[in-house]
């Protein structure tokens, strides 16, 4: 029994975490319910079972399937189920046509040839890399409906009939999806890539503050930052798919906020990359603070003082930055930082030309992008 | 027209890309059109449409929905969907039950607000890391098959007889998808794991000769080695996501080949981060190579002897390790190269200690991983 109560606990421990990491899932959760409840009832309190009841069930299968976080990711699969079962309705008929034509004996065998083909093709072209990544459910769902149109097997005056039904259905589930999601407590994706290439770039300035007051205080018996300041750029390392996917769904939504339609997502992914590029910089800089590599006292002293100024005009540089691209301003502050910190770093190639290379790269790199 | 042929030739081109890449594509395609084509027309031929028919849906729609390209994926998905239906309908069914003990004008409330608790809760559990990663389809069908039977208001004898249906054309097109996926040109996840571990050590290895080729004989006048060399490692740097997803589809897989059941997968994945830290490192060094910054020849010629044994030592241990990881021996002969290189870095540390600190790291940290 204790046991088993350790593991409740453990059990509401995380769910209040994960709660807590971010309430919207807990909202999102309810939203969802909110959908399927709403869509379920509907469903039920039809009276003809026999006729339209059994369609009804594609608007619930349509909630539970495109319902999903943010705004981008449900507009991107209700518009790609929407389209997906209409193009592949009306080929499905075509194909039947076809097949019907054929003669009763030839059918099966025509319909067998049509199906193969175009699942073949379908199939595969999802391989293509920018199919995958935007349309790969439209694709799934167009194969779907094509098979079931084709081989259905009703006359095509029924076919009409099941086509209305079936489509005004999955409407009516998309669009109870659509409108929750957009209009109560909306999760933009826009938004949180927004955000997340901010943080990013302020998590490096973070470090770059850590890094200093580690690597050259630590001698005088201060306070050890905090560890969580100089891990948060190990996130940044592998943050590539998340920025990705964002990126993707934020081009399915609407302009919300100051985001206008047709923002200009792709330069958050470039920014993204050259965040990306500074953090490997960063990972290898961090390995000077491992306790085993013992550098002496008098290169420290050496070197302090350049490099001391330079970091932290590169941290001001990428604090105004970040701010920047927070406020969706333009960084002229951080232009002065950076000129300062490159003389802070010609002075240091003077006292030596190796260690700090990096930093020198890393301020190079990150104007360019930003004010593009 | 022109423009119009351009557009078809560059499609072509791109599709006969991207079967060359891997040829298993091509393949894969062909398994799917043919397991839909076998379940399609089992469909067709059946001649009761208006009582098993409709239910024969579900099979067409199973092979659409959980034919994956790799083994593992086909069978994490038609496993999680066949439990999760049983599941899902088994409580449903009790769900109706429930709601039916309350008498029929209350019914309607029971049942909405039956949905929206299970609704919320499951959508929750899908942020569940674990869950997401491992059974996050099956959440979805359970949430999915949950609403249909409780909603459908069908009595219980009815519902018992359409719950037969719809499991046994769901076992049918599950039992196709995962037949042909094993049996017929089989694509392994965890074989492709495994490859690319392998593949992305000796991409290190190829890196380092590329560097040294480059950084200290190109003043020699010879030919610049290839781009491709080079620019290898960069896939590494991202690697993460296409690990984990491998490594957690190869976890679904029988045993096959070399590989037991109950391989150690987990392993894959640690030596996969210590070989993205190595490429990050790798991505520093890199710097050096940018024509921009002017090492002095001196100071090249200084450091050239012991870089250069540095350098191959470690070159001949990654690929080494590569090979052992391939063949799946013990890595005896990389130890004595590691050792090699160790001393030429402390050769190195005598002549200037910081450039190649990284290399050193590089060095040991990586036999510790592939040892365990």
């Amino acid at each position: 029994p204790g046991n088993i109560k350790s593991m409740v606990i453990n059990f509401t421990r995380s769910i209040t975490k994960i709660g807590k990491d971010d309430p919207r899932r807990v909202f999102h959760s309810l939203k969802v319910a909110f959908a399927l409840t709403l869509v379920s009832l509907f469903y039920y309190s039809r009276p003809l079972y026999d006729g339209f009841g059994v369609a009804g069930m594609w608007a619930v299968l349509t909630v539970v399937v495109v319902f999903e976080f943010s705004v981008g990711a449900t507009l991107s699969k209700g518009l790609n189920r929407g389209c997906a079962t209409l193009l592949a309705g009306a080929l499905g008929v075509g194909g039947q046509h076809l097949a019907t034509a054929f003669g009763e004996r030839e059918k099966p065998i025509v319909l067998g040839i049509l199906v193969f083909i175009l699942a073949a093709g379908a199939t595969f072209f999802r391989f293509f890399p920018k199919i995958k990544a935007r349309y790969d459910y439209g694709v799934v769902i167009f194969i779907l409906t094509f098979c079931l149109v084709t081989v259905s097997g009703y006359r095509v005056e029924q076919l009409f009939e099941l086509a209305h039904q079936r489509l005004s259905t999955i409407l009516i589930g998309a669009t109870a999806c659509m409108v929750i999601s957009i209009f109560i407590c909306p999760v933009w994706a826009g938004e949180d890539l927004h955000k997340l290439v901010a943080s990013n770039i302020e998590k490096l300035a973070n470090y770059l503050e850590g890094f200093e007051v580690e690597y050259f205080h630590c001698s005088e018996g201060k306070e050890k930052c905090e560890k969580s300041v100089l891990e948060g750029y190990k996130s940044i390392l592998n943050s590539k798919a998340s920025e990705e996917s964002l990126a993707n769904f934020a081009r399915w939504e609407p302009g919300h906020g100051r985001f206008r339609l047709r923002h200009p997502w792709k330069q958050y992914l470039k920014i993204g990359v050259l965040t990306r590029e500074c953090a490997y910089k960063i990972e290898t800089l961090n390995n000077y603070l491992n306790p085993e590599i013992q550098t002496s006292l008098e290169f420290k002293c050496k070197v302090q003082e350049p490099c001391t100024k330079m970091i932290s005009e590169s941290n001001k540089a990428l604090n105004e930055i970040s701010s920047s691209v927070k406020t969706m301003t333009h960084p002229s502050a951080a232009k002065s930082h950076i000129e300062n910190s490159k003389t802070a770093v010609e002075d240091l190639k003077f006292v030596l030309a190796t260690v700090s290379l990096e930093d020198a790269e890393l301020l190079t790199i990150i104007p360019v992008a930003t004010v593009a």
